[in-house]
């Protein structure tokens, strides 16, 4: 099946204030959508970063996309995902998903993957779950993804929005955002954003959401703002809140961090497990990860890992060696978080609730006939052919062009953090 | 593609009474061939390990299996991959390939992923290293596999067929053979089977066919059958005859005594590879392996690992570990060759020429059309959809009805070393 044409869009989407140790999120999240035309006319879709960067990435592999055969494609280009990134590499400590140097083209093979499977998928009317050959749920779990926020839903100017959830830098706030998205979406886990406040705020905030919802399974993520002392200090705060179904994700930088941490808690009989994807981002941080049993669930996320297969054979690796894996989550559209929940439904080593970051984005979507529903907390394997969604095209158009009218070209977290909140904020890790 | 029929071909082959440390070669080989029947008339096939045992299995799975969509039964069977053999099992060691409890359920989801994939690729013309989605070749290395030998080519009674290679059991007699496969097939890579003769005989094998062929890397494969000793010994006789993509495989017996070889060895400044397939059998094997680095080489077999997609998982671990793949045969025909050749043309890294024992079952085809074609050394990828073979049932039949017609149900070198050789041989490990 010939590819005959490939198209980028570079999009923009409103997305609200969220706090993170990153910073603050920009107005607009950022989002490319890959489109892959075969020789009659089908058309096969990918979600990926936004920004620039990633865009050209993908133009620049156009002379080796066009002309090819989608199935033959995702062989042909493997060199985008073998033999890059050699030796351990932690300068991602530092960088937002979608940033790292060290996955850059494992994060453009990925797109292409997925487009070429939705392409192989709407031709052959097989979803690309099955595609993948080991479809092992029909239905993925995604986690309640509570975070700080500012007021607002996203968007500047007259393009500014409004959300439901308002200002949210309590606890309380915080128990209230997650009650809504459970109403809303039917979410049973809870995965909560930290590394905002003081320490001592979002140990009282896991409190409190365990208080109003005890049978629910918790994770904090404060993406590495803590010293060894302090995570070590966290964990034993939350022993019991992190238990059952629970862990304790990326709370001290790099795997010498992390394997500090362990250590610490199990040398006080807390084995809480360590989640992480800013430890650990690529395959071969596996090996001194597993040497050192820094971390005990990784996130997988077939946008950076270097697409669906690979996150399979990371599932198949992590299960091997008794590490259990997560799915981590970036501001997305529909698109992704179908891809999402193929590859989740397709990789049997996927035991937690993944992440999703999908309620954030509700003011806009691309997919045709609207929002991907989430229901009961799940998202379902539609009976269709590849991702099962299909491009509103008027949507993509609309926010191709406000793409061309916003300033931003890739996310700068910080930079928002410095005009909002603070003009002298810089991320430094560990804050706390 | 619903499934609506499956059928199981118990089959006898002539097999040349070929030696190892197991014992002697039965005059049959015995395979099973698996058909799954499309409602539409498509017929995907899979070749297996032979005998009633496996063919039970399979056919115990009748169930599962016919109503199923093709697309989706490897993903409803993964229980057969999954959660099976926890925990460190030796017991394999005295076990050949096909016979090992701890990979039972994979082998038997092997050859059914192995006929699904067919299946589909017939169906929709995709070749199988395609539909598995990431083919980096387009056609594949075996290499010549030697073996000491009795005279003839298998069968018995009226039956009783003769080869051109005759009796080998002399160093001589083992360069001559190795000559005359490589005329044949144009073979490069030589695996020498030992394991059978004084290993200073079979170092002088060795010496002889790197005179003989001194560009040509060369290992050599004695199944467990040395103490580390014994291995460390040979692997300094052998220092420069195994170096340059060569590789030392199961010298000695089990995870512990690979590794007492390899800290000998290196102890020595040798860093001959250490390949396994005995030691190193399933991915549980792994973790200890890598702890201990006890193989560098591990020898893949979809037959065995669980099906195709667990040997490209596997490939992907050996990878992120810096570890190298190559690819274990048993006795087979041409429906497996050409699922090797699969699988290998979409596992980047395997990076040795693989095994095959294709040479050696050369009296006996059920591929309509006749033997698969080794060329240069190479099985080209058919410009096919599946497989890219068919099955002749004249001579599955005539081999289905030869089955029925012997006595043997299951592989037993051992037996048929003490009816032909010696009353009185047993296995015995270590042996020298």
């Amino acid at each position: 099946m010939k590819i005959v044409d490939m198209r980028v869009h570079s999009l923009a989407i409103a997305d609200p204030p969220l706090r993170s140790s990153y910073g603050l999120h920009q107005p607009y999240a950022l989002r490319n959508v890959l489109e892959l035309v075969s020789e009659d006319g089908i058309v096969g879709i990918a979600e990926t970063y936004g920004g620039d960067e990633p865009a050209n990435a993908l133009k620049a592999l156009r002379d080796r996309v066009v002309g090819a055969d989608a199935w033959r494609l995702t062989g042909l280009l493997m060199d985008l995902v073998e033999g890059v990134g050699d030796g351990l590499d932690r300068s991602h400590t530092m960088h937002t998903p979608g940033e790292n140097p060290l996955d850059e083209s494992p994060r453009t093979y990925s797109a292409i993957e997925t487009a070429c499977l939705d392409l192989i998928g709407k031709a052959t009317g097989v979803p690309v779950c099955d595609l993948l050959g080991t479809r092992v749920r029909d239905a993925v779990e995604f986690s309640a993804y509570p975070f700080y926020k500012h007021a607002g839903g996203g968007g500047e100017g007259s393009d500014a929005r409004e959300d439901k959830y308002g200002e949210c830098l309590t606890p309380e706030s915080i128990v209230r955002q997650v009650r809504m998205m459970k109403e809303e979406y039917g979410f049973h886990d809870i995965k909560f954003k930290g590394g905002v406040l003081d320490p001592e705020v979002e140990i009282e905030t896991i409190k409190q959401l365990k208080q109003a919802f005890p049978d629910c399974p918790a994770r904090i993520d404060p993406n590495s703002a803590w010293t060894v002392e302090t995570s070590i200090k966290v964990g034993v705060a939350l022993k019991d809140e992190l238990a059952d179904g629970g862990y304790l994700e990326d709370p001290a930088a790099g795997i010498d961090g992390m394997a500090a941490v362990r250590k610490g808690l199990l040398a006080l009989g807390i084995d809480t497990p360590l989640a992480s994807n800013v430890a650990v981002t690529a395959f071969q941080h596996m090996p001194e990860s597993i040497r050192n049993d820094a971390v005990q669930v990784v996130l997988c996320d077939h946008h950076f890992w270097g697409g669906m297969r690979q996150v399979q054979q990371l599932g198949k690796l992590c299960q091997t060696f008794g590490i259990a894996l997560s799915m981590h989550s970036n501001s997305h559209l529909g698109v992704s978080l179908m891809a999402m929940t193929h590859v989740a439904a397709a990789t049997p080593n996927l035991t937690y609730a993944c992440d999703t970051h999908y309620p954030w984005q509700s003011a806009d979507e691309i997919v045709a006939g609207g929002r991907v529903k989430i229901e009961g907390g799940k998202v379902a394997i539609p009976d269709k052919g590849g991702l099962g969604v299909e491009l509103d095209y008027d949507q993509v158009a609309r926010l191709a062009e406000l793409y061309t009218k916003i300033p931003y070209r890739k996310r700068d977290d910080q930079a928002e953090m410095r005009k909002y909140v603070d003009p002298a904020w810089t991320r430094k890790l560990p804050r706390w």
